[in-house]
């Protein structure tokens, strides 16, 4: 637990040094076997990337370091509530756990929560603020899609 | 709506070429009034970053086109069900829809559906399948970091 903490602390003081440097109050760190394998600030300011967010980031440099796409036995301390994207990005990377310090109530006050978004994202797509529409188009002439790359 | 249609043709029809070229079986579009300003595929075989699927990719790009983080009046059209990370991506950079043509239902045979991961992120924090755990940690003599950032 105190090597949590010390990770977390990591991921703190990473994100104090993006706010001197005129970035966002958000730092990651992503640990494997014990060890800091990555670590990223909120670049979205200097980069103006929406999805550069810290954990995203970091998710990004892990896979380059270990040279794959798959986090797994990976774990991510981050210094906020990740927000729905780096938490799906977590799952899609098979990343096994994430450990945060500031929560949404922390950040609501600041206009930083994303507890919102996460409401919104649980309720069925039909019901959610942003329009989610299926068209089951196909491009006619061709083999189902799926089954096309199942077969390649 | 066929402008719509030949949108999600475009998606789809980069999704082929990507299979072709090796890659999954994903493409998108992003339109800004009624124009494709930016396309992509998923790139997850070719770069082995787990973030880059076509959605988030489109979203980058399209956000370098228009030198902005914000893609308000952007609209997504994606050949399949975008997973949780690209729709959470999308609300994040403010996309006001997105349309798709291949149902996670027609992706499941192939392994290729999102369906039981949103089912796992649509329960409460505690619940899910991977780990999240809230641990307010704090560094020690320093302003509060979202306090800090917001003075600076």
């Amino acid at each position: 637990m105190n090597q949590d903490t010390d990770f977390l602390k990591q991921a703190i003081a990473l994100a104090y040094v993006n706010v001197e440097q005129g970035g966002r109050p958000f730092g990651a760190v992503i640990v494997k076997d014990g060890k800091i394998i990555a670590q990223a600030v909120n670049e979205v300011v200097r980069s103006k990337d929406p999805t550069a967010h810290a954990e995203l980031l970091a998710i990004r440099a892990a896979s380059r370091y270990l040279d794959s796409p798959s986090l797994t036995g990976c774990t991510v301390f981050a210094s906020g509530h990740p927000c729905p994207m780096c938490m799906g990005a977590m799952r899609m990377a098979g990343i096994e756990g994430v450990t945060y310090a500031y929560s949404n109530d922390d950040a609501s006050p600041y206009g930083l929560s994303t507890a919102e978004v996460y409401a919104d994202l649980a309720k069925p797509f039909d019901q959610q603020s942003m329009r989610i529409r299926h068209l089951p188009v196909r491009l006619g002439g061709e083999p189902e899609l799926y089954a096309h790359w199942h077969g390649c």
